[in-house]
């Protein structure tokens, strides 16, 4: 039996979801007007210019909460209009790596202080540092809960069961 | 001069990227894999299915904080699927609106429960009477400061004027 949500319950899950998709939108059109990149390629570009030895695409996919599939066409994508190489390594056991090119590398150094600059504006320089350290605290509550969540995995598999 | 992130802040920040992403896919693989529609078709969905007398394009724009081209592209592929239907009146003075179709209906029906039930189960499970109202503080908060803000107006403009 589905218990819908409260007042304050959807009040806190549209402010969510309105929130994210706002920021998406501005977010993404400075990224796009000034760079010519998306914020996925943002933020891909930025989790690999933090790893200087290269990341494979499972770690990539772990570290942006994405589908595996997402990062896979997202990367070819990206490879294909050389900002990010792959590297295949015989002696590496971590096998295929994806690094930067200069390309990338010139990209997000270029587009990283515009990108601060408007996260700060739309979202730091509203936030008290009390407020900053509830908004750490919830998020990451709430992203060790999904990660661990067993009736997710098990919805997710009654749904599948239903279908075959 | 950019003022990067602080640990805290960078914390905040990918916590909320990291968790918009998370319920993305997580209820978007739910509502596909249940109802064969995407998040976003369950939002404009429930967004009409409150609305009886329809609603503008921009007002549907405005309630989903999305941009008006990307509520024009998602309502043009609705209208094709047979889930959304547009009425243009002469006699009323609002234009065109947006209506649910009976599919459309049906459809927003059928799946809304399991969807709350996943949202309960991924979010509100794990928050306290208390953790929902900081969340939903924090998001309102959040989104009126960047409705209002005339930096990242400014910003946009400036960024469109380097280019012409």
């Amino acid at each position: 039996m589905t218990q819908w949500l409260s007042n304050e319950e959807l009040l806190a899950w549209r402010g969510l979801t309105q929130l994210s998709s706002r920021l998406q939108t501005d977010l993404g059109r400075q990224l796009q007007d000034g760079h010519g990149i998306s914020v996925a390629d943002y933020e891909v570009l930025g989790r690999l210019h933090d790893a200087p030895d290269g990341l494979r695409a499972r770690d990539l996919g772990a570290s942006l909460a994405w589908e595996q599939s997402r990062v896979s066409h997202q990367l070819s994508r990206m490879q294909r209009r050389g900002l990010v190489r792959r590297e295949e390594c015989a002696t590496d056991r971590r096998g295929i790596t994806f690094h930067l090119t200069e390309s990338g590398r010139t990209t997000i150094e270029q587009a990283a202080p515009g990108h601060v600059d408007t996260v700060r504006t739309l979202v730091f320089n509203a936030l008290s540092p009390e407020q900053v350290t509830q908004l750490a605290d919830l998020t990451g509550h709430l992203l060790r809960h999904v990660d661990g969540c067993p009736l997710a995995d098990a919805h997710r598999a009654a749904v599948r069961a239903s279908q075959t």
